[in-house]
């Protein structure tokens, strides 16, 4: 990452120590306050169409010996931060761990023992200094691939992900302007593909040069790197955004992620939902529509049945055009998953399946 | 990929149904010879210093009733095998799953009930045609990804390995050379690294350019596509491997792996394993050596103890020294992450660490 002398990042942290340093001046126990990340303090924006977080904090007091340690966790991680910026390198949460984990003074007493101990610290700076985990320099795994009518420039590599052939341009986990620049946009949308295995035969037939688009897809559940840079194509380049998923409530749920943003990290939807994401496929109406044999659905079972009741209750659910599709899979009582398409062909989902959604604009948002 | 007229591989798949056919002439039951793929029929083959498959057949009969399901399936995905060759197209096997999944005749029965089914008759398919399951045009799920100083031609396109960014191209499933070609290669060494955290660490710290190499990951437990491109590697381009992992008895697993080959997929060894391949680290010695601090280290609990036990005993870990290796690491009772290394600094794998390692020959064969 480039060496930026100092960011609006580096600002918040010193703002953030310096608030508990002038508490010590003043002879006070110094306190911290991070908002509170759970379901009860998650909020559906209904005029943005995103998920918020409410205002409810909790307070974290050096004095309180329940959470000296935590406070404690809380200021070195954001001090290794602000180091980690000034470098300009980046590096993963479990490095950082690592990086700060040591023993204090003379004692036995570690800072940390555990990474499920400094990652939800990493939550709480996101959410009390309002800033990605990327601009703090912090890398997650990756997944998720890239290819289209699109130039990108990747920490100054110039990289045309028209000749990417078969394998195509790893997404990274940190694709924040700084890194990742755009360039040579031809494409007209976005295409994003829930599973690997779709991804790579349509990107086998060249979809995305015949319908000029990007094609992407996160491996499963849509992992942050994947995410952020669909923001950026979308409200950066004006890009549609089209999501492609198995027909059972994990891709409906890997959708409304994509669109809305998660319950886990509804703090961080402004920078990464996509309320514009329109959701193409798999639909429960489409076994009739495309004429899918009965033999490659897939019984519900129990699991599916209480997440698709859990997912009707969503308020980010409940628009009746949702509510008809999520019903129409219970009452059916199968599931269809993205591979189901082959059954008509391997060619089926790229040249009749998707042409014809796009141009009957069959889908839902 | 590219469409080939009449591969070895559709005169193999041919044989075999003819030879069925001759015996269904003669009016014999009809049977199907399949080498067994168990430990008990596995053999290091201390020459080669790879593992194989041994002598050992299971007979799948057509007229006995226990296995005629078996029978069926098995000529049923290799009829579907040849055909998706002779079309030029590949897929993954969940798809060939669905497109060979149909009901039959006019009864309830399904040729497949269940992936489960489908996914072992293709590794049957592999050992008893005595070829890999990506010459069938078939590809697995993918992980991993690769930079270095090297330019590759995948599927038509020209890739410059020295300018993919910080995503690096995703390594394929299928990389045979029909796929993949290389061109340009200036590297003189592979690095292969088990974590992809790691590997985004040495490519921001262009390890790959100041040590003139490929650096590749594979994010865990070596995928095929990885395994079979590191082959390509060493023995078309005679590049030297050098293969870092945590420090526990699964990095040391996964080093055999590349190595040595993998027990489930002994057969494929011949064709993915790399007997020259290097443990370069992390060793058991490296605490000391590197004068890492206590308290990153990790306690063996008791299924990493096991584990250890029990590739103590593998015939491909009897070498003097990886005894000595394996007994220390018991010996202290603790294990060590690729991740450790951050404690010394970030740059300090990339700048220290692998350089002292390579310039001394400090490794493990």
């Amino acid at each position: 990452m480039k060496k930026l002398k100092r960011t609006e990042e580096i600002v918040k942290l010193e703002d953030f120590g310096r608030q508990v340093l002038e508490q010590v001046k003043k002879m006070r126990s110094p306190d911290i306050k991070i908002p509170l990340r759970s379901l009860s303090n998650t909020i559906f924006d209904k005029k943005n169409q995103i998920l918020k977080i409410g205002s409810k904090k909790q307070v974290r007091t050096y004095f309180n010996s329940a959470h000296t340690k935590k406070f404690m966790q809380t200021l070195l991680l954001a001090s290794e931060c602000k180091e980690l910026i000034k470098s300009g390198k980046t590096t993963s949460i479990r490095d950082l761990f690592y990086m700060t984990k040591h023993t204090i003074g003379t004692g036995k007493e570690n800072t940390f023992e555990d990474q499920d101990e400094s990652n939800p610290i990493i939550e709480d700076l996101e959410v009390a200094l309002d800033v990605l985990r990327e601009n703090l320099h912090l890398f997650a795994s990756t997944r998720g691939s890239m290819v289209g009518n699109v130039t990108i420039v990747d920490s100054g590599d110039t990289i045309n992900l028209r000749k990417m052939g078969s394998g195509g341009w790893g997404i990274p986990s940190i694709v924040e302007s700084e890194v990742i620049q755009f360039k040579n946009v031809d494409a007209k949308f976005v295409l994003v593909v829930e599973k690997d295995a779709m991804w790579r035969r349509l990107n086998e037939d060249k979809f995305w040069k015949k319908n000029n688009c990007v094609l992407m897809h996160g491996q499963g559940m849509a992992p942050r790197g994947v995410r952020r840079l669909l923001w950026r194509l979308n409200h950066e380049l004006k890009l549609p955004v089209y999501v492609f998923v198995d027909n059972d409530p994990w891709g409906f749920y890997i959708y409304s992620v994509y669109k809305q943003g998660s319950i886990n990290l509804a703090y961080e939807s402004k920078r990464m939902a996509v309320p514009e994401a329109k959701f193409i496929g798999l639909s429960s109406f489409d076994q009739e529509k495309f004429d899918i044999p009965n033999n490659v659905t897939i019984k519900l079972n129990k699991t599916d049945i209480t997440r698709c009741r859990q997912i009707l209750e969503y308020p980010w659910f409940q628009k009746k055009s949702w509510q008809k599709e999520i019903k129409h899979m219970m009452k059916k009582g199968i599931k269809l998953e993205l591979e189901a398409l082959s059954k008509k062909g391997l060619e089926f989902a790229a040249k009749t399946y998707l042409p014809q959604k796009l141009s009957e604009k069959d889908w839902l948002e």
